[in-house]
């Protein structure tokens, strides 16, 4: 219920009983519960939900609230989906291709192998088709999806021993997020899927080879450079991880307009402050990490090179037999095909001749 | 006056009257007038200010309203800080170092040779302490300021005739954008000053040698490729310029804290949304370009090279003699060094694969 129906809804006997502006307030409260799929330990991330909550909070003064909960809290993080969709909660905070099992286009929103950067995606999204296409596919599930932050390119994860080239992937127990895991098995390598908890006693135990987590600051708190040393670059199958907000479609429906302009405003607020804690963030943590004995490694160019391969021709096969892949992708393989023309003049030089100085 | 006051002032017999909902209105109606220092053709950057109006509106519902008025409507384009200052205006939307002249120190919010990239620059002022100190520092015009967009990395210009070398610059009547051209006469160069609606004419005339403008995007619309075929990146005076909303310190601190919140999600609205329209606008402006002749050129290494040596010195010597530059270049210069220290690896290295590949 919006603030005027709600006036007009109390009537002027209830604003007379209760005093003007306490009855408008409690009248017109809208109250949402958001399930993020993320560990409050996280506070990058699991923290944009609750940079959301706030900037609801004060935007609308107190009449739109939206309590947090962690991973876990109400549902298990990767229920979140079914959460929404079923109307259990009113939003949630998550990393969409976490769902790739019920619809690979799922992973589109949020990172694929070889996609586009932060930066890119937020253009696909804010100013390419990448809002529409990914509503049009999210209605399926009753959800209305707004970006709500990015980690920017993730690092490679780490490894107990070096890789040398992609001979070295051959039955490598890697724990990656999701979707990668598609490609690496392609290139031989065995994907795990190990809750964040337990990554660090099964790289000690040796039961996985590698795994890779997000960036420096996030995983320095996991301290797996004391069991795998070796620390990757890039994470090429997160150039940028897009986090979405995922509203349930008649929660969005049931608010004024002035609300739905309050989600909106306050998921973009969250969007790039988040951005900016981990690039504020990651620098200091690499430095320590650095210092505590990561090393740190590209990845040898053939696996790059047959990575890519291999993304591209999985992207191929899904076309064949996904149409809703079929729709977002074509789309978003064009935009990076000219993000990428673009982004190789003026950005990149002027990037890489900082980069060159001493400073 | 904020919502609750207003029902509080109007009194119950106001309300009786004029029926609730459109006296509680009509009362708390918060209207401003924000100068532009933009004319409208520039639907990106003068559009950032029509986006940040339209977000208050549809986040308040109406209860605050910002007209927004394109260079010369109410004050010339460069009398932006001095209407905030005084009040003449309750907001303006600007690039801060036209008023370098002022205090260099305003530069540094916006862009300055060799300074921070676009998504650098939103973590230091979301998360470093770039917000912070400005507002330090604007406090003494009585600015409060909000970031309001981001052009991303800009060209570097259009030239008559091709630069080999720093020799090249000796004597180049350039027309560039303020600050920048305090590096450029160090160089040799001869930095001119010359409204957007007449570079075309000076460079067809040979009246000047090159000009620089923004990206591709808004270049093509002036036509330069037209008389001054040879286009030179990377824009390194501004590696991702900072436009900034400015609200008179006055009219903020009359706000409710809903309007003050509301203020601040619509310009980071505006923010994200400035800067996805250049990314998603340019890359097809590039293209047509170099169909229509455009000859792009990388700076010689010697001309960076030079640049950046000068832009050093010139930093360390209005750090000698301008305590508020000392103060703001010293946080950002550490937050620049971080910063590439960071990009260099996992970013850049995904940029650079994705850059080499066909797409």
């Amino acid at each position: 219920m919006d603030r005027r129906s709600a006036l007009r809804h109390a009537g002027i006997a209830g604003v007379l009983a209760a005093g003007a502006a306490p009855a408008v307030h409690a009248q017109s409260a809208v109250r949402w519960r958001l399930a993020s799929s993320f560990p409050k330990s996280l506070d990058t991330i699991y923290g944009a939900a609750e940079v959301f909550s706030q900037k609801v909070r004060q935007l609308s003064n107190g009449r739109f609230e939206v309590s947090v909960h962690a991973a876990g809290e109400l549902m298990p993080a990767f229920g979140v989906v079914d959460g929404v969709q079923q109307g259990t909660v009113e939003a949630a905070h998550t990393a969409p291709y976490y769902f790739f099992g019920k619809d690979e286009t799922f992973a589109i929103g949020g990172a694929i192998p070889f996609g586009l950067n932060s930066r890119q995606m937020s253009a696909w999204t804010f100013e390419g088709n990448g809002l529409k296409l990914m509503r049009e596919f999210y209605a399926k599930y009753n959800i209305v999806n707004f970006a709500c932050g990015n980690t920017g390119a993730q690092m490679g994860g780490w490894m107990r021993k070096e890789i040398k080239g992609v001979a070295d992937l051959k039955g490598l127990k890697f724990r990656i997020g999701g979707f990668a895991g598609k490609v690496l098995e392609r290139m031989g390598g065995v994907p795990q899927n190990i809750p964040g908890g337990e990554i660090y006693q099964a790289l000690e135990k040796g039961t996985i080879d590698a795994a890779e987590w997000i960036g420096p600051y996030d995983d320095q708190k996991l301290g797996f450079h004391k069991v795998a040393p070796f620390y990757y670059y890039p994470g090429w199958w997160e150039g940028g991880l897009q986090l979405d907000l995922y509203v349930n479609q008649k929660a969005y429906d049931a608010l004024s307009p002035e609300n739905k302009a309050i989600v909106e405003a306050a998921a973009t607020f969250a969007h790039v402050e988040t951005q900016a804690k981990y690039d504020a963030k990651n620098p200091s943590a690499l430095k320590q990490l650095v210092g505590a004995g990561a090393k740190l490694r590209p990845f040898p160019a053939d696996v790059m090179a047959e990575a890519f391969k291999q993304s591209m021709k999985l992207y191929e096969e899904l076309s064949a037999k996904n149409e809703n892949w079929k729709k977002v992708y074509g789309d978003f393989a064009k935009f990076r095909s000219d993000q990428n023309l673009w982004f190789r003049f003026t950005e990149a030089t002027f990037d890489r001749f900082m980069q060159a100085q001493k400073l």
